[in-house]
């Protein structure tokens, strides 16, 4: 059938169109239907998804979805071709691990180029999703489902090594090691294209608060040519399209909270092995309120990602370090790249912060050879020390277009601020990172760069009744307002004897 | 937020709006959130979830999808405000039993109001529906979704009784009993308010056929006072509000060909407590091809289906059946309605579907007191042969709006034809109920009334070469082709000694 189109720039997640209810009975086309578009003299097409509309699209036009503009000849009121296509096999092999069996190689490629095409629906996707969060995935098909996400994505071949990235699992806040671990490696000579995420629930991602000092969005093509030049890159992942079926089946994944467990092994590693690294360290904070929260479990996913980058040709490493509360005192974005940009001016504190990005730096540092082994951390404390690291995360941040003589001193937060303080006295006994990264949400991290929290305190420290403990930023009084609201009602810091909650009888 | 309304008429699945990214940006909102919308003046709102459009969506106004108008005084132009709102607790829910945990009662409601709602997302409707298939239910649970999905539709309340109702799983063409059993278990004084639904993946539904010769369509009051004044009903189950959570779970099932076990007893049962049956007969047909394959797990299932009946108030008793062929000859719209008729006019063939229909009424009539333990089928044989089902059949007819007068004679199937016949002799070895589903829907049934098979041999006949087996009929010449050339590619009729498939080395 022959139609005109009408562009529709609505983000629907998937490839879809819309028929007017009177086209698609007359072609036998139900919602949720397969087509393939061909404009006019194209030869080959594009696969949709079939959703129906009434009026709002008159009969003899069809609605085409943002998604499928992109990949798409596409022009308002141009004719396009409508032929129907059948269910993609992939479906078929989505039931098969639902009912709780295992996928050949084969399968699994055809299930995620069909999301890297964006030929799945959300459902179908989903169920994807849910099938390998109940009944998880062997080695070889994590494998095969890596393989394929990098070869339907864009790659970084480098013309010289080694290689190197460095990757933490998330799940606390405050953690800002990246511009200081890279920076320090770049310096030493070593190639480390780091890509990194915004947050999705979390308070600030390493893409939020290098956005403060530059931009974060590049081409691979740019991300090669930076890194060959100066060495490193701190760009948002997001913005470059490796392994583009993670990014689909994560978009599933955020609303349920769920992120199953070789689908977590599959996306690092995919995307690493995209971006050309031949030595990865995997950074996994454990704790309470951290994503992995037993030791056990900590090592277990390490011995994973190790057995996995074997398979695939990566030498990984693994840390696991405490994640109990947040790294360094600082969250949100102009908060925390101005605590890292104080460690690279050559502040000693936070030593949690110094700590992790020298230590993760220099396993780096021996893993890629500029270090001997067991030398790696010295020559990471040195060379933050010695001024070097502070220059080369300038040179990177003039590479990507920002200031490349930033200074810690310019950077300032929100100029609303209150300080939480304490209603009693005791030591501090936990901190809760989830409670911490909503009142900074809720302060309007990390969209409004200078809203964010800043602690006084850390765990197992002594506080005094009327001592500020920590304070919240924000850009607008409101925000400031909702946030102070939420400070009062979630309590994220636990002192010592307080009582949680009074139970009456 | 204050905006103005556009109204979208797209059938989207779910309670969306499409919000003007800028505007999104300014009130912090993003694809997949919930907000709750209060036109002027109104004090109630009613939930939706976010989705982001560009310049389809003008800055300052928000598309509002037609799952929200239909719950909605939407108005074009007129101004809602819009108010952010949080997660429902029922997504924490599905991620429990994602987790393999077992629901409380009033969790299993939350999930099921909020589906009701429309205030559930395609990924969490079909991580619902996966996770009761990863990990079914027991019975507390299946009983909770039934009590629930029952509270969340409308109800039908008799005034006087037994309410009888009879439905079969499906999964086997041909299946039109339906008539006939409602016909015979009427015209003995008893209600039986039987509701159909339309064929989803299978050639023809009960809706779909009886549609030949009266309306189906009627809301749960008409359903009502027809049952009240003719003892029974032929319609449409899609067309009555009754259970709807369970509409919409079956919508993101279908495309997954997934079954939850749980979902399946929860489905069926909701409907009869909701129309207000007292006494169910649950068929079974078992066998290859059908819906439940072996005797085993039809038995089982049936003791599934008793003991939630007898949670529920509902006298349930199962007959498993024969399902590894077509019942009858007929399948597709015209050619079934044709041949039910044939049987309520007289004819003792096909003896597959008198027996089966006459066995059906024969339970459901002693379960109604209308005959005494074991006279069922004999009374049910004796409404049929003196003519006193076919006048009941034509009263319901008439009730419906119907041609009263309706004969077999009148019913003619589409004019184009093609007769498959035997390219070798033997016996019918087998006869592929799917694969006859999918020839008669390439030759236009159900949407084409006139299209569909009729079948010249069952299984176990001799059949010489040349001799016709099945002839295929459709409305349409160019359809008629299609379901031909798919006719000879997917072979349904097994003969003795044919080699299925040369394996050349």
């Amino acid at each position: 059938m022959k139609l005109r189109m009408k562009l529709l720039d609505f983000d629907l997640g998937s490839h879809e169109i819309f028929l007017n209810a009177t086209d698609a009975e007359r072609y036998g086309l139900k919602a949720l239907d397969r087509v393939v578009l061909l404009p006019n003299g194209a030869r080959e097409g594009v696969s949709s998804i079939v959703k129906i509309a009434h009026g709002s699209i008159p009969a003899g036009f069809v609605g085409i979805g943002k998604e499928v503009c992109d990949h798409f000849e596409a022009k308002e009121g141009a004719e396009v071709t409508i032929l129907p296509a059948s269910r993609p096999k992939s479906v078929d092999y989505i039931r098969k691990k639902l009912d709780g069996k295992t996928l050949k190689g084969e399968e699994i490629r055809a299930i995620i180029e069909d999301i890297a095409k964006g030929n799945l629906t959300d459902i179908e996707l989903t169920a994807y999703a849910c099938a390998t969060y109940s009944y998880d995935m062997n080695i070889d098909e994590i494998v095969a489902c890596i393989e394929a996400m990098v070869d339907t994505g864009e790659r970084i071949t480098f013309t010289r090594g080694p290689v190197l990235d460095v990757h933490s699992i998330g799940g606390v806040p405050g953690n800002k090691y990246a511009p200081i671990t890279v920076s320090i490696v770049a310096a030493n000579g070593l190639m480390i294209p780091k890509t990194s995420s915004r947050a999705i629930s979390s308070a600030c991602g390493t893409a939020d608060f290098m956005e403060v000092v530059s931009p974060v969005e590049f081409p691979a093509e740019s991300i090669k040519r930076m890194t060959e030049k100066v060495g490193g890159t701190l760009c948002w992942g997001g913005g470059v399209n490796l392994a583009p079926a993670d990014d689909a089946i994560i978009r599933v994944e955020y609303p349920l909270s769920i992120d199953p467990h070789a689908q977590l092994l599959a996306s690092v590693m995919a995307k690493k092995k995209a971006v050309g690294a031949q030595f990865v360290v995997i950074e996994l904070p454990t704790g309470d309120g951290a994503k992995v929260e037993s030791e056990e479990k900590a090592r277990a996913l390490a011995r994973d990602f190790i057995a996995v980058g074997e398979r695939i040709g990566i030498k990984v490493q693994c840390a696991v370090t405490y994640g109990g509360q947040p790294i360094g005192r600082a969250i949100g974005p102009v908060l925390e790249i101005r605590e890292a940009l104080q460690v690279l001016e050559g502040s000693e504190n936070p030593t949690s912060l110094v700590e992790k990005a020298c230590s993760l730096a220099g396993i780096l540092l021996e893993l890629g050879g500029a270090a001997g082994k067991g030398d790696g951390y010295a020559l990471a404390r040195e060379t933050l020390r010695s001024g070097r690291a502070l220059a080369k995360f300038r040179e990177i941040v003039a590479a990507q277009g920002g200031n490349g003589n930033v200074t810690s001193e310019s950077l300032k937060p929100g100029k609303f601020h209150f300080d939480v303080k304490a209603v009693q006295h005791g030591y501090v006994e936990s901190i809760a990172n989830k409670k911490l990264n909503r009142i900074a949400r809720a302060a309007g991290s990390p969209r409004d760069k200078g809203a964010g929290i800043y602690l006084h305190l850390k765990k197992g420290r002594r506080v005094e009744i009327g001592e500020p403990i920590y304070t919240i930023y924000a850009e607008h009084e409101h925000k400031l307002k909702e946030a102070v609201a939420l400070a009062n009602q979630l309590n994220p810091f636990q002192i010592e004897g307080m009582i949680i909650e009074e139970v009456v009888e």
